[in-house]
């Protein structure tokens, strides 16, 4: 079960090996988005993500045995890359299985930790069984990318410091793929201050936990073609979910062009790079899609791994 | 005098009123460079550089009937932005004048700070002769880029800050425009700590400091045609200049394709936005410029207003 003491723990075990990420502020983003708005800065964070708090957590709970045989991975790049670098300094092998259109810094940051890479096609292959395949003929242990309360202990301590450090927040948004970050994140958050929204952002085209929420049970969506390559996956954890459906006031969702637009300010404003699945929930406070209540609101920019040529799309002109 | 008692006034005057910045570190980029790096983010600074500090120093040391007659600053972006930002927080009229060339995000930026702008043609107007007239006609107070002991001593509490939050620096790196910002922050570091070694940082074609030093008196250069266009000021200032003879152990140069080199660098690895001129003296320590000697330096990231054409050459491969 995932639990503030789980969190808590998570947060022990991996101190010191994850940064406390910066919670930052921009009048100029707050006139536009109409309320005050603070940025838990999982950009900066260690290999670009807030993966890195779940991978840590989860391979440094691994018993000897485990850590011998190895661990696997399968992720569209963050949560690959997060496993790759704890693994390392775990001192413990990794295999990562990735996409073939994973971003090239995503790759470029996995080979920098050394692992073990092998790929599929996010249009063809069943992801899941093509990492289970791997996992038993090699005997490794697989680190799920949200489904497990490890992980998403490892997520939620971005929202417990967020919540540490800034007083009086009445909501929390997350972009929200398999929803292990929400799920940390809101869980934290509820426990702290049972009166908190949590709103969970995704990209309109790959909305499958909105669909879902509405449906009342996991609903799965085609392959989504959206801008946010960390945002892709087609239908919420069977753990998280549940977590989703108690802790989400709403979700929202965002168009390509807004996460566009989020960025560009981002950049030429507040002076950082934020990558597409990054902005989704900064997207949507900029494009006022949130409750007139939400005036205070704690804001998790997820990530910062961008290739030039999406960077180079949101320097666009009129957005 | 510039002394290290009219920095700490300074640091007293402006604080709450410009940004503490934080000193980010990154494991990437000191593998790179072959020693410890603690960049002063100026970049993240209100008005997007260290401009701030100088001119908030600056304006709030006004009389109240300087304040009344109102200020008049020439910048090639960031000074007047800075100026036009602490005019309009204290209630005093700015005219700010700035070449025909100056990027459009700092006109923006002065625009959306309620300045009056006046615009010159950096090749062939006398920019100072320029300013000076408007100021005599209008009767404002003059509020200079960098020749000036309060300006000066505003831009130096950056480095008072840097060396408060990191123990032990062996070195200090500036970008060289006409000098207030290497003054300032050399003049707080020497005063700290005797034995630091101070660099400044020029484009190796605006290399007007180094020339005055290499002659022992103040030379004049052409319109620099280098990138950055915040270090395109032709001459030292006559009161920087024996400073910075003072206190510069070396003045390095860059390419403007190492300057690129670095703002890539910082975008892809560090998640940051930093202008060509805010990135001239890390440039010089990711190219190796530095002396061996140099194990731990701060680097100040002057600042991040940057134009999209711009950013998107930054962006390209092969650098």
């Amino acid at each position: 079960m995932l639990t503030l003491d789980l969190i808590k723990q998570a947060a022990e075990r991996i101190a010191g090996r994850v940064h406390r990420t910066p919670a930052m502020t921009s009048r100029a983003f707050n006139e536009v988005a109409g309320c005050e708005v603070f940025f838990k800065c999982e950009n900066l964070q260690r290999a670009g993500a807030f993966k890195a708090r779940g991978a840590t957590n989860k391979i440094l709970s691994l018993t000897d045995d485990e850590k011998k045989r190895g661990v696997l991975a399968v992720s569209s790049g963050n949560h690959a890359q997060a496993v790759a670098l704890a693994a390392r300094e775990a001192g413990v092998r990794a295999v990562v299985c990735i996409p073939n259109d994973a971003p090239k810094m995503k790759v470029a940051g996995m080979r920098t930790y050394g692992a073990d890479i092998r790929v599929f096609d996010r249009h063809k292959d069943d992801r899941d069984a093509f990492g289970r395949d791997i996992a038993e003929r090699e005997n490794l242990v697989h680190v799920p990318a949200y489904d497990d309360y490890l992980i998403m202990a490892g997520q939620g301590t971005c929202g417990l410091e967020l919540l540490e450090e800034v007083s009086d927040l009445d909501s929390v948004m997350t972009p929200c793929s398999g929803g292990g970050l929400f799920a940390g994140v809101s869980t934290a958050a509820k426990a702290i201050k049972h009166s908190i929204k949590c709103f969970a952002v995704e990209p309109e085209t790959a909305n499958d936990t909105q669909q879902s929420i509405a449906k009342g049970e996991r609903v799965k969506v085609s392959p989504p073609p959206t801008i946010a390559d960390g945002l892709r996956v087609q239908t919420p954890g069977a753990r998280t979910f549940p977590i989703t459906q108690a802790n989400a006031d709403a979700v929202l969702t965002v168009t390509d062009d807004e996460i566009l637009g989020a960025m560009r300010f981002m950049l030429f404003r507040m002076k950082i790079v934020v990558e597409p699945s990054g902005a989704a929930a900064a997207a949507a406070v900029l494009a006022r899609k949130t409750p007139n209540s939400v005036r205070r609101v704690g804001v998790v920019l997820s990530g910062g791994n961008v290739d030039p040529e999406i960077l180079a799309r949101a320097l666009e002109e009129n957005r």
